[in-house]
């Protein structure tokens, strides 16, 4: 150590108080950076001429225009595989799904028709398999059922879900439009594996009313109060249900479990559901077994989607009901889609545009919704199948689509005789796909946090309600976020021998202490949330530092030194707390320094005058600079005198 | 720049990944640090033996028996003199805010006499002055007002009022023992500047019914119901009581004006309001004013607090209502005190354990509800009247608390004749003094964010109710934090020519880039919060550069260094970011380099097998090693084979 300054580290530059900038400027930049990180116009705006400029905001809207212009014939082969083999799996999938709304089962064929059509023309994503989701289905029939019977009330509960779909359209392009994403941000990785597995497991709950032929049946989704209804009626327990169930069950899992093995033969488990259905509906055609307690889907109508703009209901009593139901799903439903779009962006490297995509899936529910579809995603079982089966553009949305059409027109007859419990068996085998047992087990490893958070929302999904899970996971993410910011960590950086560079001395063994100095390092920014009990740990580390170097016969301590690399930012109660601290060490005889403040620290130092408190010259860029100053004053001073010292250190700076 | 990574900087210091620790070694460290980061019990601890344990404990928790026994005659001399000054002023502001509150003007003088008493054995502060205070006496009327009104039902009112500060003692004294202190820093001092003016503002608003003298008013505390109310009614304003009221407010100001002009007469403003209240009573008694329209006091109850235990409720119907009051009245109440006495301990440089005075203060406020007393706490008025008048322990509290005793036992008779409207001009003239300008200002210039937090408060309180401006203020103040760690700050780093110093381009004009390196600095933890907006911005940085590059000709970029010293935490969501952006970078044909993580980080970097897949000879302790190490590469390969030559480069390190 010793020696001055300017022979070692960044020597002459002095750390700069940045020049004031309009109030209004400041404000458009942080605007900007919250809002448009991405800078999503940028294509747009560096055209030239308000023509190209429509076609270029055209192709931002609508990245279809993208590529379909230079769409080949060899494209079109690969998307027409993935486009079949996804309609195999849409079709079966979207009338179990329906099942579980407590919807018509014909719906679920219905919103598969239209809003992939919309997806294929808005959505930027190349793999994304549009198509309803279980755990939206789930939350709508939960949701909705509370307040409306699906049996006594069947239309107005039709029309509400209509209105949900509706309203958790618009909720979703609105974020978009608003540049809001983050929110869906708030649903951490580990929030979405608990509650995947949360929601898994209640569905999977649901299923047992199907599986056993029970014609009674909770309409509450815990837990307790499942095993509840299922226990008490045993003798109603249908023996031909449940082995027709469990063959079906079994034979989806050994195809999910071939296919999982080898992930050429794709195809088997994607083709196994249309496959039970044919099955089962053959079987029980031939034995006539809906006779014998095997319950069947029934008269399914022929026919497109009718219009279902008038069943709208923004009337007081429900509307209330459906926004509240449309937004919880709404955001769930945004949280897979744009998950799925961009874990399979990522594989093919290519860019996915957050905000984009929620237009996109807002727009394809609220066209949805007007054309009796319910709320519709990009679910992430389907749109693996559509990768593996080598999809190459939006265009097998369009193909599945073509294939569900045909299936409306002239095919729907076929379910009459499908038996429900197959459904139920299809349901269960897609749900098992959703427990992630790695992924938590990997929480667990890495961040005891996260894996709380996980806990928290399988526990509160399958104990309490759905909306229980979301609340309690979000409310632990969030806690984290503030205790981090609450609780700041503190830690003692100790010079690295031979070098200008100080660290952290719980981290690095090889960091010593520079006698008479301490050097503090705080790991958060400054805000009133925190400032106090900085203003405390502080105090308690000098104290510590005093003790060990009176126990030791060393130097006390005379300068400590802030690290405030790691500060990212402060307020007017941090800048008080560093204003108290600098006159309570004052009063001790300790002199402040800081070390390396960003320019947005030195701006609020100085402009609340405790720049001009600590003193300039007592600002460093480096750690080892403000070190080395100090070391050059105790060296060439007496002991006690450092105070004094700041003329003679001022000539040497 | 060039050369070895051994010639320069930490040289062959590796960053370690730290030992794994037992999993609840970890857990109590994080629980200690959290909820203990004061090491309160340390003196405790330390003692050996039950005996001597125990009187620590002893000492701990009743602070007075550390003073006490070395109390000297000098030091009770000054104790004396402040103990009366400030009962000369705590007489006439009990009653004020007792009325304020919608309760017997009694209840202002019992709630000076027992709680000073109990503070003065537990509390750790030697200059706070124990009374009731105007915002949590206009709460109470305004929450308790809202459901039970005063002048119908005054029992079932007192009861609730009683009640009400039972569980406001109750939750105070629990955060304390639950060491949850930090939930009182979350009203940060911009909030508190707000609130205060706005109560002040409210307040103000309310003397309006005493100094216009009018019998009708609204019970609503918003401006606008409040002028509704006053000028609908100006037939009934009598010029009487405005004339009094106006006269004695002037009086107050100008004892003010002159005690702020020369701080050594602190006694005349304090001593004004007594003066005022013996002048207004003399005044009225001699001329009869009580029959021309001057409302007086009229018979106060002689003799000591009654007890009141019989009072409390907790039945159903109103208990909820104590409770949320009681609550919401504690948090402010205990906001004030704090701050107040934080603030003295600063000036006079001992050391206040926040948790510890929760714990005075909930068991003084509990301790009251059972002897008639009604919410009190720290005012800063009175406090700082105690500070200038010399007080040198609690002992002024007791000297206070005995003025009182002897003014309940034989003086209330005196104040019969007391003029309401002198009382509205105390008031008034105490809560101009909690408007503070200079604050709000001072927030302004540096920080706007603080000053909306302020501004919110107040409007809030103004316009919406007191809970209004609360939620409003708290709510923006966690807005900000969240932002902050929604949209962290990432900047590009530049080296300062002539070392191993790497700083903010935008900050130091001096720093310059490195050709075919990016260094980037992240200035906030990467959370879930903030992972995918982190992974798109750093792209966003990765394309301007190679867009610069190219445009000027300049070689590419072919590493990205990320300086990790200001990430003070990560999570899962965090980790896999990291992955990610590894993955993609690689595809590209960079290499990330990572500087400087903390040891939390690299710990995770490791379970998460994230720091194998970037590889750890890619980790370096400082940018500077990171940067040489990439320059060695670039100049001793041809450009294009960064990625081969790892080899070459691990062998060199």
């Amino acid at each position: 150590m010793g020696g001055s300054a300017d022979a070692n580290g960044a020597g002459s530059v002095r750390v700069p108080v940045p020049p004031a900038r309009p109030f209004l400027d400041t404000f458009r930049g942080n605007l900007k950076e919250t809002f448009f990180p991405d800078d999503p116009f940028r294509g747009v705006v560096r055209e030239r001429g308000a023509g190209r400029r429509t076609v270029a905001a055209l192709r931002y809207f609508f990245p279809f225009l993208e590529w379909a212009p230079a769409y080949a014939l060899s494209t079109f082969k690969s998307d027409l595989i993935a486009g079949i083999t996804i309609a195999s799996l849409a079709i079966p999938q979207g009338i179990s799904y329906a099942k579980l709304a407590n919807l018509p089962p014909v719906l679920g064929l219905y919103s598969s028709f239209v809003p992939p059509l919309v997806y294929a023309l808005m959505g930027s994503s190349k793999d994304l398999a549009v198509g309803t989701v279980a755990v939206a289905s789930l939350l709508i029939s939960s949701m909705l059922g509370s307040e409306v019977s699906p049996t006594e009330n069947p239309v107005l509960y039709l029309h509400l879900a209509f209105t949900a779909t509706f309203f958790a359209g618009v909720f979703q392009a609105s974020l978009g439009l608003l540049r809001l994403g983050f929110i869906v941000d708030l649903l951490s990785h580990a929030t979405i594996v608990g509650f995947m597995a949360g929601a898994a497991t209640v569905v999977c709950l649901q299923q047992l009313k199907g599986m056993l032929g029970l014609v009674h049946f909770t309409t509450s989704t815990d837990v307790v109060s499942v095993m509840e209804s299922v226990f008490s009626q045993t003798h109603q327990w249908r023996w031909e249900s449940v082995l027709l169930g469990c063959g079906f069950l079994f034979f989806l899992l050994v195809t999910r479990f071939i296919s999982k093995r080898r992930p050429k033969l794709f195809w088997i488990s994607a083709a196994a559901p249309l496959t039970s259905v044919v099955l089962g509906s053959v079987l029980v055609y031939l034995t006539h077994a809906e006779n014998h307690g095997i319950e069947v889907i029934g008269y399914l109508k022929k026919g497109l989607n009718p219009p279902s703009v008038t069943s709208l209901q923004f009337s007081p009593p429900y509307m209330m009901l459906a926004l509240k139901t449309g937004i919880i799903t709404g955001v769930i439903a945004l949280a897979e889609g744009i998950a799925v779009g961009r874990s399979f962006a990522m594989f093919k490297n290519y860019h996915i545009d957050g905000n984009k995509e929620m237009i996109a899936i807002g727009t394809m529910n609220v066209l949805g919704s007007l054309t009796s579809c319910y709320l519709t995603t990009g679910p992430f079982s389907r749109s693996a199948v559509n990768y593996n089966a080598g999809c190459r553009t939006a265009m097998s949305n369009v193909v599945m689509s073509l294939a569900v059409m045909v299936t409306l027109l002239f095919l729907t007859p076929l379910f009459h005789y499908t038996p429900l419990v197959v459904l139920s068996a299809i349901i269960v085998s897609a749900m098992l796909g959703l427990v992630d047992f790695g992924a938590a087990l990997h929480l667990w490893r890495v961040d005891k946090v996260d894996f709380c958070v996980c806990a928290g929302a399988y526990l509160g999904v399958v104990f309490g309600s759905v909306e229980v899970g979301l609340v309690v996971a979000v409310a632990v993410s969030l806690l984290r976020v503030l205790l981090f910011v609450a609780r700041p960590r503190t830690t003692v950086l100790g010079n690295i021998p031979g070098t200008m560079v100080y660290r952290r001395m719980d981290q690095y063994a090889a960091a010593q202490t520079v006698p008479g100095v301490l050097v503090l390092r705080v790991d958060a920014p400054v805000y009133f949330a925190n400032a106090s009990y900085l203003r405390e740990r502080i105090s308690r580390w000098i104290d510590d530092e005093e003790e060990r170097t009176k126990s030791q016969g060393e130097m006390g301590v005379r300068y400590v030194v802030l690290d405030m690399g790691a500060i990212g930012s402060i307020d007017t109660s941090g800048t008080s707390m560093l204003d108290e601290l600098n006159k309570s060490l004052d009063r001790r005889g300790m002199q402040i320094v800081l070390a390396n403040p960003g320019s947005e620290i030195m701006k609020k130092l100085d402009s609340s005058k405790v720049l001009e408190q600590i003193g300039h010259e007592w600002v460093f860029p480096t750690v080892g600079e403000a070190v080395a100053s100090c070391d050059y004053v105790l060296h060439s001073h007496k002991p006690g005198m450092a105070k004094d010292s700041a003329a003679a250190h001022e000539s040497m700076v």
